[in-house]
């Protein structure tokens, strides 16, 4: 790992150095785990006892802290984005060399720039288009005709399928299936008949999708996924979906086909969106929280039930088969004491 | 992509033709994009006023529908599966080349048709059989002694795990896992013990499972899914499952062990099922709805939450843990009123 | 498959025979479909009556059971845990051959035990480690650096990830990922952006994963999944989660950032928890619950919505938006009947 003077951090990361810049740091830590050689954070005040405590080395901090503190401190306007950068340099990622493992198989008539890396076991079907110092790694699958930008790092295992587009700076971890069939099914005869899927699977400039996260490509026009977008693990984004720019979204998340998510959104884990819904810009949708209907104006949405214990669960959860009841019931009770 | 005229498309899918036969189609597209070289369609009524303003060449319409369409049009009994049909003419599925790829792994005693096209990366085990034309995208693995039928389309990164049975015409998309071990555990001193999964996941012909869809095999008996069951992604069925014919099922639903879900069912997203159930015949079950108990009789079942801003659900969720003392406050007062 | 008496069944098992212990098996069955040739058991006296006319040659059954069977019978403490027994002794696992595969692809300074077996298709990055007798099935991907025991099982598609540790018998499912990036991200100029996760993800000894799982890394300290710990499939447990002993997660769960979970916890399928929560020893979260606070005693909790036809779920849902107005209204009532 690199080592870094604080003054040395400043230079990068900027902000203003408060005490001795010349402490040596080769790493970064939590408040409780850092020792000297360490860089400890702090993001607001609220750990600020704790950083007084700390054994780290020096600290970046808001630069809106008035309180003094042991350690040399680099003050900053956003200490978590500091710290992103700060660990970007303590923790280069490895770089991958250029060209084409011998393990790997690529279709002759694939554009492959030269400084892209493409890991052993991929397989790159004809005609696709992998751009500048972009990363494949163990085992990937990249369709025929598929798109991928320039600077892309996919992990192991990832599959692109036919056709699809990928931007620049996209991050694709293990797992990931970008352009799978959407569930597309007419019924006749008693049974189902599938509804071939033609359109794509379209990602914008540093998108980042979870592992095992799943992107179905269009039925007919394509699924978007727009600049900026940062999918978490597990994620289901059916058929027609278009997920506006900058939009976070956790874990376990479903969404059903041909729903809009607009830009700057936050979904919680596990939230589940059904399908052919508008969701508005700066909508913050809770953890476990279903939606199932359209969003039209920013804030934040909730409907999850609160946890109980066992007893106390049997005893209030059957009451809201008979909801409806009881609120007739006190409708009749009011009405019974307006007679005179 | 292959260019028709209308005339020639009723001549594959049945149907009569309104207005010019003649008109020269090579792709289908929805109302709002489609051009004259173009096939969009109409459902049903409701589109009726975007069809009319349609750029479409040529239209798919339902054969019960009176008014005229300037576009020349094909009216058939179900415009959803036409469309379907008319999908698989105009966009083919790209043909694989019959034959083992040379990097491809084959165990040395399996049985592979000679028309079967197995892709690079792919792994086949001991004994593995795979039926003709079927086709392996790259890197899937087939068990030791696990059986494919004929006309399977496996995606890339499939998983068929040993001994189990997939038969004619199923479609497997990426990173699915066909056959891994159900959870099945002792408990002994105070830990836990693995107990062996000895039986096999079954497919019935025409099943089609979606991506990083997962099914266990069976801890003894199989886990069976039967003819024309339709899996979308992300979904999770466990041991000794029993899905029945034409039932479909949405994406991220998952289905605990034992549990038997009729035929002609349709589940939707996010629903969660427990073990040990029996699920009738052409039951619907919401998205995202919970079940915990047996569904004896065909109909619609819901349990999920409305949506609410945040600030309502916080002050109408509080109460959910009082329920029961509002019923009874409720009977109180009931009985207050009652005594004269 | 091997042939055993049910006498020598007891020299492995332990237990007591009842009856003739010379009958020969070859297989374990479910009462309903065993034959004189298989071993069927009983778990509790459920299934009494099934048992005794039960075709089985013989059965494994609580030692408390006082009732004669006509059958012979091996008398066990935990007929659950010797049934996963005689499941290992009636079907061995195919041993795997010990080696490098020609076809795997493995860096030149890793370090595998000789008696370890790498499949095809696999890749082992620089200085990974491979315990002895390690088994990894077709198409596995081991990062840089990663640490694997000895007598662990990966099956097709598993993915560790650079730097972490997996512990002894541990068995990895396909599909699933070990080491996944967690979702960390910070705010800047109206984007998101990417903090590197530098943490690893730490396996105890027998640890199971399940298909299609993911598991995070740390994103600076590690996230620890402790000893026994058994994790079913399509389960997401994100950075810095910390697993305690011998706890068992069934599938579809999801739980988010640097939330601890005690040991010999049970959670049922589909339960979704949310991040920087502490759950104590010994609890049991029902399957579909929502945990959104601290659990600090022992004991089972639950929040789900019991199932209602849709008709009665549309008339009762509905008034959830509106307790508030209801508790207000009969806390109004009850004032009322207060006054003289």
């Amino acid at each position: 790992m690199p080592s870094l003077t604080l003054a040395e951090l400043q230079a990068r990361l900027g902000g203003s150095v408060r005490g001795d810049g010349s402490v040596l740091l080769d790493a970064v830590a939590s408040l409780e785990t850092a020792r000297a050689n360490q860089l400890g954070f702090l993001l607001g005040r609220k750990l600020l006892a704790q950083a007084r405590s700390s054994g780290a080395g020096a600290l970046i901090i808001p630069e809106s802290l008035g309180e003094p503190l042991s350690q040399p401190c680099l003050a900053v306007a956003n200490p978590h984005a500091s710290i992103a950068r700060a660990l970007a340099l303590f923790y280069p990622e490895a770089s991958a060399a250029a060209g084409i493992d011998p393990n790997a198989h690529v279709a002759a008539d694939c554009e492959i720039d030269a400084t892209a890396s493409i890991g052993p076991g991929c397989v790159v079907e004809a005609g696709a288009r992998i751009g500048a110092r972009s990363v494949l790694g163990p085992n990937c699958v990249i369709g025929a005709r598929a798109v991928l930008g320039a600077d892309c790092h996919l992990h192991a295992r990832v599959t692109v399928q036919h056709g699809c587009v990928v931007g620049n700076r996209v991050v694709l971890h293990p797992g990931c299936v970008i352009g799978s069939d959407g569930f597309g099914l007419a019924w006749e005869n008693e049974s189902w008949f599938k509804v071939p899927q033609v359109g794509r699977a379209i990602l914008g400039d540093d998108v980042e999708v979870g592992a095992n996260t799943t992107i179905d490509r269009g039925a007919l026009d394509d699924t978007v996924i727009e600049d900026g977008v940062k999918l978490d693990n597990q994620i289901q984004i059916a058929h027609n979906c278009h997920i506006g720019k900058h939009s976070a979204i956790a874990a376990c998340v479903g969404i059903a086909g041909s729903t809009r998510i607009g830009a700057y959104c936050q979904i919680g884990g596990a939230a589940m969106i059904i399908g052919h819904l508008e969701i508005a810009d700066r909508v913050t949708i809770s953890a476990g929280t279903f939606v199932a209907k359209n969003i039209k104006e920013a804030g934040t949405y909730t409907s999850v039930q609160p946890l109980m214990r066992h007893g106390d669960w049997l005893r209030n959860a059957s009451h809201l088969r008979h909801l409806d009841d009881l609120a007739q019931r006190i409708k009749s009770l009011e009405k019974q004491l307006e007679q005179p």
